[in-house]
């Protein structure tokens, strides 16, 4: 009797909040949709709300411009990215540091095939708060993945937080070479940023 | 007397091609302070020439825009690095993959230390010419030291020349970070870059 009269005296708000959550979902999905099909310019917060089915003065509702849109996006992309890398880890329990590049570099090329809007997003740089929140993911992956090696007892335990940073640095650049060169990402160069960031990584190794 | 008849004949054009000569060279040298002095925003066109002493319409008889200005300055870098490295590369005759990456990195770290225009230009990015200029330059440097590797029987003769060209990149972005730390170049970034290189080529050895 208690709980009837709670949802009795406010009907009306979990809908609207609902419709709003649906709807946010539905800008986030058609963005997605667009960058991916057509590619950064295309993807106009008008263009956006077209693909969507919401009138361009509803979009104003949740979303200020498209650089927040994007960058609502990309936090979906990294929160996704940053599962599988962590499934991927526990999985492969790596021995060596081959096998520890490899359980990063793996899920992470399989997800940009997949999401040619993540691509779009991540290596453009088109705002600030886009590359923001690349930078944030990047310094908080390679402090796990530095922890991860020196766990595993593959780097010494002194090994600068800055080396795993350069890793990161050095890793987007060649990923953003390969995703260039072609849409699947381009199979040699991803080979070739396992063999440098593992033959780098050696030259710590305890 | 001939020679008189000649020098008689057309006195005017000599001292105006000079003339022309002289000028261009001051506002390149006008660029160059101002590039490194203020940045890249406040070398505009008008200012270059206020900073050589050309009044602006002159100026477009020289250059058209402060793009055609940028480009020819940089050239003009890009021929003294080369110079500079090729006179390293001859005097150090690398006999291992680490002084040949020392042979390569120092000229162009002094080089930059000394022209923050030429740091100001090469990482910028900021116009289509300026991007293939540093585009050439890097697969014509990629080729050379390529084919010095393989003469000193560093690299085995079929490393891909495409490895080199990666190298060139990676060696490129980790030289954009050192310069963005430190107008004089982060010295630890710079070492990392020289680890990084040397391990990676490592694993091409002959």
């Amino acid at each position: 009797m208690f709980e009837k009269k709670l949802t009795a005296q406010a009907p009306a708000r979990p809908a609207v909040q609902r419709r709003g959550v649906e709807r946010r979902r539905a800008i986030l999905d058609a963005a997605e949709a667009l960058l991916g099909e057509q590619g950064y310019e295309a993807a106009s917060l008008k263009a956006i709300g077209e693909r969507a089915g919401i009138p361009v003065a509803s979009m104003y509702h949740y979303f200020s411009d498209r650089h927040q849109v994007d960058a609502e996006l990309l936090q979906r992309h990294l929160r996704a990215v940053e599962e599988l890398i962590g499934a991927a880890v526990e999985r492969s329990d790596p021995m060596s540091l081959r096998a520890a590049a490899d359980a990063v570099i793996d899920p992470l090329r399989d997800y940009f095939r997949a999401h040619p809007s993540c691509v779009e997003l991540w290596f453009s740089g088109r705002s600030e708060t886009v590359t923001a929140l690349v930078r944030e993911f990047d310094a908080s992956l390679a402090d796990r993945f530095r922890q991860l090696l020196v766990e595993r007892g593959l780097v010494s335990a002194d090994t600068p937080r800055y080396v795993l940073q350069l890793v990161l640095e050095v890793g987007n650049r060649l990923f953003d070479i390969a995703f260039r060169q072609s849409p699947a990402g381009d199979d040699a160069t991803i080979d070739e940023a396992r063999r440098m960031v593992t033959a780098y990584l050696e030259t710590y190794a305890s």
